[in-house]
């Protein structure tokens, strides 16, 4: 079996692996800066590592019932202690607690849950936080402010960036080295994606590696992240804290049905625009295809895109 | 092997079921009526039932590994929305919700603590107070507080009920009167062993099991709730609650080490005394002996324990 890296967090990510699973020998790269939601409230009073990525993966590739994915996955809506705690958040912090590390909770989380494959943090450190430089040179702090900038602000962002710098978990560099590929994305572009990037030793790792380096462009853009941008838009960022190292971007084609896109559009999400003529480039190829899943939602299929990764 | 059920609540039970695990059928049905600590405050949040008992008990049949159980048992002392929960309770709290139901999150979690035996609360009510009417009719309301009546009041307990008045669960109805012993005790008399009594169903069926009925009276006396009693008291209290039933009592007769019992006393509790010559009735039989576990705790030792239950 090829070995795989995705690298990557969210949603997104989440497609590349269910559809990888049991056909690659997966390793799962992901962020831990969230800064908001239920993983943010334990980082804010235990000064954890946010698990909420990791979590995600966690489910992703486990093998066990569902019954315990969805425990996992359960969130707290009743007003009290418990309010907006994902369980899978609070199982992982006592298991931290309970073991005395990061490593082992998640190792031993991995045991519990089954999982085909490894999931790992890009960094064990846990008191980093994602920033953003703005066009004006205003720094927005929090991934959960980055997430939103375009909300507040009518600029683009000019670099991310973590403070304090965090160098990477020795694992996940290991895992890089050694792949047969390695997949970036899809997903949240500067919230999820970059982030890895940004950590010391993970974009030097991509780059020594012989693995082939993939890029999954997003489906749709994301309101207050990435609206308007196109799919070289995305290529053009991520090829800032990567350099030329891709050698495969994979574009969905596919036009989204008119309904749905409306549906879409009343939270003012789009389909990505396939802007393929601005993607010629001699440094890496650009795999065009429907990877478009038939559902209500508008989303990566797995079996498409993982097809497409397998074949590369 | 025998098929034993045990009817209880808190550390006494704990040692009961920990000596006849892998020796007994076993059943151990358990109180639910908690109304302090992170069970209570579960079940002010939730309304649901208290899992205190119930966890300590699957925890004791469990033949998972030892993390499991230290995950179970650990309790948050930081401050912020986990402070003083018990990470158990919560895990059962979040079956619950993703079962939808007591009985399924109970079976659910037997699975995933490989126990060995049943664990059964005595009723599947979840809004159920105990309740105390002192000797001068006042009455004390919630468990945390009748376990601490004697801190307050300089009287004693005219009868204890529950409000309002639950039936009990029907299996555990079913293995009361299928058991081939019923073990009852040792434990917090008022608040863990006699609130099983109160609830319609329970005592009836222990009356009409044509199971040998045991009462293991207590190694010491607990501050705010038994101070002072003697074993024939422990007895006659149970015998209040349950008539005649009663075929053996066993009464612990080993005296403590000076320096042990020193220690304890410094928090007000002090070694049950023997008084066996109170103990003479035409309709159960004393098993006295030595029943102490050679320890820092002044506790029954769970192997002589167990011995002389399977022993009758």
């Amino acid at each position: 079996m090829q070995r795989v890296v995705t690298i990557g967090g969210g949603t997104g990510h989440f497609a590349v692996l269910e559809g990888l699973k049991n056909r690659a020998e997966l390793t799962a790269i992901v962020t831990s800066f969230d800064s908001g939601g239920s993983s943010g409230k334990l980082r804010e009073e235990f000064g954890t590592l946010p698990f909420g990525d990791l979590r995600r993966c966690l489910v992703a590739l486990s093998d066990s019932e569902q019954l315990m994915r969805d425990l996992f996955e359960y969130r707290y809506s009743e007003n009290g202690s418990l309010q907006n705690h994902v369980f899978g958040n609070i199982f992982m912090l006592t298991l931290v607690k309970v073991t005395g590390s990061y490593e082992s909770a998640i190792e031993e989380l991995g045991k519990i849950l089954a999982i085909k494959g490894k999931v790992l943090p890009c960094t064990l450190e846990d008191k980093i936080n994602l920033c953003a430089e703005l066009d004006n040179g205003k720094i927005v702090k929090g991934e959960d402010k980055v997430g939103q900038y375009k909300l507040h602000y009518n600029l683009e962002i000019k670099r991310v960036f973590l403070e304090p710098q965090p160098d990477a978990y020795k694992k996940a560099v290991k895992e890089i080295q050694e792949a047969d590929k390695i997949v970036i994305g899809p997903g949240s572009l500067y919230t999820s994606i970059i982030p890895n990037l940004l950590v010391r030793g993970i974009p030097e790792a991509i780059k020594q590696s012989q693995g082939k380096k993939i890029y999954v462009v997003n489906i749709m853009t994301e309101h207050g992240e990435t609206d308007n941008f196109t799919a070289s838009k995305y290529v053009s960022e991520i090829s800032k804290y990567l350099g030329d190292g891709l050698h495969y971007v994979i574009v969905n084609t596919e036009i989204a049905p008119e309904d749905l896109k409306k549906l879409y559009e009343e939270e003012y999400k789009y389909q990505v625009e396939a802007d393929i003529e601005n993607l010629k480039s001699a440094n890496y190829e650009v795999v065009i295809g429907d990877f478009l899943r038939h559902s209500n939602l508008l989303r990566h299929d797995k079996d498409k895109l993982a097809k497409a990764i397998l074949d590369i």
